[in-house]
C-alpha cells in the first residue's frame, strides 16, 4: 500500500513536472531548480548575478520557503520579479506548486526563471519540478564530505557551485577531493568555485548560463 | 487516504519511541537527539565532548547518515562506542531505527548516548525518537535567518548550540537576533555560544549535560 501511494505520488509529481518543462520550452525560458543545505547562500548567489547580468538577461525567482517571504523580499530588492511558495512545513518543492507559481510571475517575457527550492540537502532532490537544469551549491563551511553522504544529491545535478571561497583559509575543506567525488557520482558536471559574497569566480557561472540561453 | 497513512506511519514511530524513553529511563542513559543542516559540525561537536569529558561521563553515539560511516568513524577514534545507521535515501532517523540500533551498543553502560541524526534542518524535527532531550545546532555560516524560516525544528529544541562562533567577524550573524527569535520560539531553551573547533564556550553545553545526567 506504502509503495504503491508513493508511486501515485510521484506519478503526479511528474505529470505536473513535464507540463512545467512544454511550457518552458514553448516560451523560450530556461528553468533552473537550486538545491542546497540551508544557508549555503543560494539567496545571496541569485541576487548577485541578477544584479551582475542586469541589462544582459531578464531573470526571475520562485522562491520556496517553509516560512517567511524574506527571501523573496531579497530578490524583489534587486528589482528583479519573485514569487513566494511557502510549503507550510513541507521539506521540498513538488511540480504542482511550480505549476501554480507560475500564475503570478509572467515567466514568458524572461530568459532565466530560477526556482530557490527549500533549504535541504535531502528530499528537493526526488523531486523534478520541469526545470533544464539543476544546480547544486555547497558551500565551505558545511564540509568536503557532503559529495559522499548525500550522493543522490549531486549526482543528479547539472552544475555545482562551490560557493564562500573567500572562508578558504578559515575553515577545514579540500576543494580537489569534492570535485573528484562530484566527478565520480556525475563526470560531466560543470563545476564552478565562486563568492557570491565577493563576485569572486562567478563569471565562470555567468558564461554558463548565458551559454544556456542562446542555446534556447 | 494520504491522512490516514501518514497517521499509521507516525503511529507506528509513537509507539517505538516511548518503547525506546522507557529502555532510557530504565537503565539510567541520557539520550539526546541532535539536530542540524549538513555541515553545522554536529561530528566535531561530539567528538570533543566526549573527549573533554573523558573520566567524567561515558558517551555512546547512534550515527544517522544517509550513505558511508565516516561519522561512526570519527567517534570511534576518540574511543567511545559508536553504531552507524546508513538511511539509504531517508531524510531522517526513526524510532524503530533506534530500536534496532540498541542491539549494537551498550547503552545500559553509558551516562550519555548521543543520536546525530541526518543532516536536515527539516524532516528530523517531526520524528520522536524516545530521546529525553533535542539539542539543536546552528552554524554562523548558515546566517541568522534559520529559527524563522524553519520554526518547526527550533520550536521543539531543548538546547540550541550556537556553534563555529570561531568565525564570528569572518560572516554576518546576529547573534542577538538569532537568540530573540529562537526565545520566541521557545522560551526555555538552552543556548550556547560554542566552537567545537577551538573549545570556546563549551564548558557551559557539558555543565548542562552533567547537571541532566546527575538528575537520572
Amino acid at each position: 500500500m506504502k509503495v504503491s501511494l508513493n508511486k501515485k505520488i510521484l506519478d503526479k509529481n511528474e505529470e505536473c513536472a513535464l507540463q512545467n518543462r512544454a511550457l518552458f520550452h514553448k516560451i523560450g525560458t530556461f528553468c533552473a531548480n537550486v538545491i542546497s543545505s540551508p544557508g549555503s547562500g543560494k539567496t545571496t548567489l541569485l541576487a548577485r548575478t541578477i544584479t551582475d547580468l542586469w541589462g544582459r538577461l531578464r531573470i526571475g525567482v520562485i522562491e520556496g520557503d517553509i516560512r517567511t517571504d524574506t527571501d523573496a523580499q531579497k530578490i524583489r530588492a534587486t528589482g528583479a520579479p519573485a514569487v513566494q511558495i511557502e510549503t507550510k512545513g513541507s521539506c521540498h518543492l513538488s511540480a504542482e506548486q511550480i505549476t501554480r507559481a507560475l500564475g503570478s510571475i509572467d515567466a514568458a517575457i524572461l530568459d532565466v526563471l530560477f526556482v530557490e527550492n527549500v533549504g535541504n540537502l535531502v528530499c528537493p532532490s526526488a523531486f523534478d519540478l520541469g526545470e533544464q537544469s539543476r544546480v547544486v551549491v555547497l558551500s565551505l563551511p558545511e564540509g568536503d564530505d557532503k559529495p559522499i553522504k548525500y550522493p543522490g544529491t549531486f549526482a543528479k545535478a547539472d552544475v555545482l557551485l562551490i560557493n564562500k571561497i573567500d572562508l578558504a583559509g578559515h575553515v577545514d575543506f579540500d576543494i580537489e577531493r569534492v570535485i573528484r567525488h562530484v566527478r565520480t557520482l556525475r563526470p560531466d558536471i560543470a563545476i564552478f568555485q565562486v563568492s557570491a559574497k565577493t563576485g569572486q569566480g562567478m563569471e565562470g557561472w555567468y558564461d554558463w548560463l548565458k551559454n544556456k540561453t542562446d542555446r534556447l
